[in-house]
């Protein structure tokens, strides 16, 4: 069978180029005679493994001199303790909940201290971002924390929050790398790699050396200490070492793509093509506010749940997998990340419009 | 350059042809037209996988029904804190202190309640396992802990402590899948599987139910709950799709080769020629206690640093890599887990005399 056009939400599709490489380099990588699973990460070629990977994406988001790259393990869900276990030193922060992820990363910190809700889109179904330009924080709040990208609902921060002077946390797993942002502008970055970046199983922090504390949490384990990874270069203990040299692959391919600027007006063009549609489409209906429409994930229906199921399962035969919507959208869900190619969407868009023709 | 023999304690040499199969799937999982990492971990083919892969370890390890297998995040050192979260229900556990590891754990478990230390090999730098036969063991003691196979000396439990009663945790990271293991004579095992089953990345753990808790310790993470893991069949978030994935490639060929007790036998045979070339050598000699000798993890030493320096650097020159031993030791140390062949022992011994002859 040929490849087929992957629209998972995550895992999700990888280039095409980096899978040939990885799949060239799988018994012997570079000479060394050993694949990369097999090598000890202590040793020279995996350290020139992970370094190049660190140094790539460094390079690609521009991440300021004062900010560690920390390669961890445990996917956001860990990270919704993690953070606050290391940086509520006041036992207070500020959530604003834009949908499931940040929902739970809001209740999984009332563990930790009092986790404040200052802003929430629930009423409407997270169909969109509130305004977050005069948010009522509380001035000994630690931190200010979104998720930037909603993989579920379809919604961005096309502008970040005024967080009045507080550390900015985010969640960037779903839109990790698709266009440039400017690291600056948050204390803490991080994001599970298995949407837009790579395998399942690495999760990048990215953290402002300030805020990597020693008076963490009491209880707080060593493995979720962000110091004790900054500490040892992020091979305290066995890192998922593969995992980790996939995507060193994927940063090297989007340097050669040109970079993120590059993929970022690819991501609108290929967006533009799907959000163009729907809004002409008497069949199809995109489901968010337009103004906070994301550029990876875009949820859809038809209003009708027989004609979804239908429409789910033509589309399948022709190649087009993991459309299905989330169940707490309903109906469809295309996750165009950056190694979906511009003619997978134009071949999906036709094939909308095809099955709007044949069901209308 | 063609294949070598590698000797790293970990990650480590994996099967062959699992290396090979994965190249070969690695841009089309049978016909899906997706590589196994791009899959979502909800589809019906990667059910099918990681269902496999739990269907093949507990056929191979003969597990009772009334345990549950989960495939985790983190490393042991997770398990560090985990562990005391989620048992240390007395606030008091038994610690087994036989190596690095195991005393990391002791250390670690400090942080939720009493760690008592109640036998240690430290004495002797680790060089062999404490007489347990019959510890002091607290009587509210909430389990005994020990690392089963310690990797960094070379030492395992031939026989299990007596626990009198209390469930006992084990590490059995080093020498997961060595050879068969009475399951049930455990409350708790766990295991990082870069050493002898799979690519870093993923730990195992198998539970038995009783000990799955809903009253952990205050401020445990979900994502460091038994709980969350067992109810969700290990698919609370994404879990490590591909590294499950070689992991159930390497339990199919554990199948294919016998099963674990012709596992063991195999690795019985590769130690042996091992040990007994380094009982009759004049030059190098084993660094543990011979009753306590690891099967999977070999230290030696010359005696002599530089001597031990030119013997890594010839034998890496003649494709046995990864010989050098850890710095508590000194010397060297091979690893021979399960995937290193019969084969590959026999030459290092060859090599291992010729070097003896040239160097008298």
């Amino acid at each position: 069978m040929a490849r087929v056009y992957n629209f998972s939400a995550g895992p999700a599709v990888l280039p095409e180029e980096v899978l040939e490489t990885a799949a060239a380099e799988m018994l012997d990588y570079q000479g060394s005679g050993m694949s990369v699973m097999e090598m000890s990460h202590r040793g020279k070629v995996y350290d020139g493994i992970i370094k190049q990977a660190e140094a790539d994406l460094r390079s690609l988001m521009d991440i300021p001199d004062n900010y560690k790259v920390l390669f961890l393990q445990g996917g956001g869900s860990t990270q919704f303790s993690m953070v606050p276990m290391n940086l509520m030193k006041n036992r207070k922060a500020a959530y604003i909940v834009t949908g499931t992820w940040a929902k739970k990363a809001w209740q999984e910190a009332a563990k930790y201290g009092e986790s404040v809700k200052i802003a929430s889109s629930e009423d409407r179904n997270f169909a969109y971002i509130p305004d977050c330009s005069d948010l009522d924080i509380p001035e000994d709040a630690d931190y200010v924390y979104i998720c930037h990208n909603n993989t579920i609902y379809g919604t961005v921060f096309h502008e970040l929050p005024n967080t009045k002077g507080h550390d900015l946390v985010a969640d960037i797993s779903s839109d990790f790398l698709a266009g440039p942002l400017d690291v600056s502008r948050f204390g803490l970055l991080f994001g599970g790699v298995q949407k837009n970046v790579g395998p399942a199983g690495v999760t990048i922090a990215i953290i402002r050396e300030d805020l990597i504390r020693e008076d963490v949490l009491p209880g707080t384990p060593t493995m979720l200490t962000y110091k004790t990874h900054a500490d040892a270069d992020s091979l305290y203990n066995t890192p998922p070492c593969y995992s980790i040299y996939i995507c060193g692959l994927v940063f090297k391919w989007l340097k050669k793509m040109g970079g993120l600027s590059v993929m970022q007006a690819r991501n609108e063009i290929k967006a533009k093509l799907l959000y163009d549609y729907l809004d002409e489409s008497s069949l199809f209906k995109g489901t968010v506010d337009a103004k906070d429409r994301s550029l990876m994930n875009v949820p859809f229906v038809t209003g009708d749940k027989d004609l979804d199921a239908k429409f789910v399962k033509e589309a399948e035969a022709q190649g087009f997998v993991s459309l299905k919507g989330h169940r707490s959208v309903g109906g469809m869900r295309a996750s165009i990340y950056n190694a979906m190619p511009v003619e997978g969407v134009q071949k999906l868009v036709q094939f909308m419009k095809k099955f709007e023709t044949e069901n209308r």
